[in-house]
């Protein structure tokens, strides 16, 4: 049977839910965007998602045009369809998500974790293409992966597989929001990176521009800024942070030998400033046999575009 | 087409090369050994292989009735079907194994890592049959690992993925024999664990079996011994080293959401001993979505038997 030329992909996170109706040619022909939070129960949520997409699926011809859904969100669950104990969503336990869509739309949903999501866009459209084997972290209000093998995403025997954010770095290090101590993602997100800050601006008497900004206003987005006029505390905060993911990414190299690791969100904006600090650290501390091997790499994809065209890659999987 | 009725299975260890001739229903029919020090050059030891065998193969009915030959060995590679830099075996650089057994015996040959082996006799013949996620540790003069995932071997873009006794466990810890500080290796082989005890029982007063050994020479299994005897410094040494292998397995969880991690080798002789300490650390410390999921299992495989049915699946693989 012919497939219906369109998709539905959503992107949904801790602050906005982005849907995009994707064609064969990994197009977005329409979008819209409703905020996650504020619509009480998780029924209204989806009824709210269903009336802002109305308008657009109407805009492609009518839910009739649809092949299906795929939705990429934080724990969500390939097997299972539902998003699980997800801590910066605001329902919480498990919530079978894909099926509510489906009821509502009528048309099949498959859900997977966010970060899968975007490694699935990446290996179909971004830096992946071809690739059998990588790693894609994901590097924004949390720390993500997606990780595939042989060709295919690695779910676990539970489909919440690829958590590497939560792999611990630092044994007693800084507490974690998963209740545990010096997770990779307690450093490496957009928060962690904020609290490195500040910890080497209290520490350090040399000058530096991030001084202008009041310490606890600090963002992530504000050290790179400052890095890249070139300010010194601010590189050195990034050399810090890029310690740790390098060391921490050779270590992943040990599982699964990558053919690359592909960093993907906000922080990957500062470039270099950060992709070189990674380089070093990994190239310092990866088991010899793996030396050379691994490409460091930034997704070729539009942040937004990125996780809303990884999300449709699912409904593409519906037979 | 037939396949013919044995296949030949060889693991290559440090110390001994194991051969068994292996018939369809994973009986060894026949097996037989030699050293694998003291050949010369890796020409001589293949030649003084192939003499080795040569009877077993008269008695099964000649190399007419063999399909294939499956070899694991340390860091053996499965695309090349080479040795590559392994730093226990006397021969350097790397050793294209394969495909010398094949030009001498004119059948086929496939090669892999030796843990990758054990894991694939453990899913055939052991405690992993029917599971298509699973991480068999390895503890034996070093820590190795073979990774399932998808009911398929972890191989990586190299054919060397799945090296977790290198996973850094400790940052600026102990000298581990690859070059680097800190690996799980260095704790959990069975030196590792040798090193344990002496830095155990030198901080110590306590009364110890132990201590009518001479310091140097406390062996893993001396400990083992003591332990089952009741001995607290003994029982010691193994919650140190159980701590360190469960948090270990605590963060390969967070890669791939085993169903079971299997552990294999002369550690696991000790039973509940250290297979309680390292279930506990591992409950303490894996993230909460994974908790309650992992079997920890002891292999089901006799060890010698294990290593050369594991070799002899890859022989099987062979269309």
């Amino acid at each position: 049977m012919e497939k219906k030329p369109y998709v539905i992909g959503l992107d949904l996170g801790g602050t906005n839910s982005v849907f995009g109706i994707v064609d064969q040619n990994a197009n977005v022909v329409a979008t819209t965007s409703i905020k996650t939070q504020g619509h009480g129960d998780i029924n209204q949520y989806v009824d709210d998602c269903v009336e802002a997409l109305r308008p657009i699926i109407d805009e492609v011809g009518g839910i009739g045009k649809i092949h299906a859904m795929g939705i990429g969100a934080p724990n969500g669950n390939y097997y299972s369809g539902s998003i699980e104990f997800a801590p910066n969503l605001p329902w919480k336990g498990k919530i079978p998500l894909a099926q509510m869509f489906s009821e509502r739309l009528g048309i099949p949903v498959r859900l997977t974790n966010d970060a899968n999501a975007a490694a699935m866009g990446e290996m179909q459209y971004g830096a992946a293409k071809g690739m059998q084997n990588f790693i894609m972290i994901t590097l924004g209000t949390g720390v993500g992966s997606g990780i595939v093998v042989n060709g295919q995403m690695v779910l676990g025997c539970d489909g919440m597989a690829g958590e590497l954010g939560h792999v611990i770095v630092e044994k007693n290090g800084r507490q974690c929001g998963c209740g545990r101590k010096g997770c990779l993602e307690a450093y490496c997100s957009a928060t962690g990176v904020a609290r490195t800050a500040r910890e080497i601006i209290e520490k350090t008497d040399k000058p530096t521009l991030l001084r202008e900004i009041p310490l606890d206003k600090i963002e992530s987005k504000d050290v790179a800024i400052a890095a890249g006029k070139g300010d010194e505390v601010a590189k050195q905060i990034f050399e810090e942070t890029g310690r740790i993911l390098g060391e921490a990414c050779a270590n992943f190299a040990a599982f699964s030998s990558p053919e690359a690791f592909i960093f993907f969100g906000g922080l990957t904006k500062a470039g270099d400033l950060i992709m070189d600090p990674i380089k070093r650290a990994y190239d310092a501390s990866v088991l010899r046999i793996f030396q050379g091997k691994a490409k460091m790499l930034v997704s070729e994809l539009d942040g937004a575009a990125a996780a809303v065209l990884g999300a449709s890659a699912l409904g593409w999987e519906v037979k």
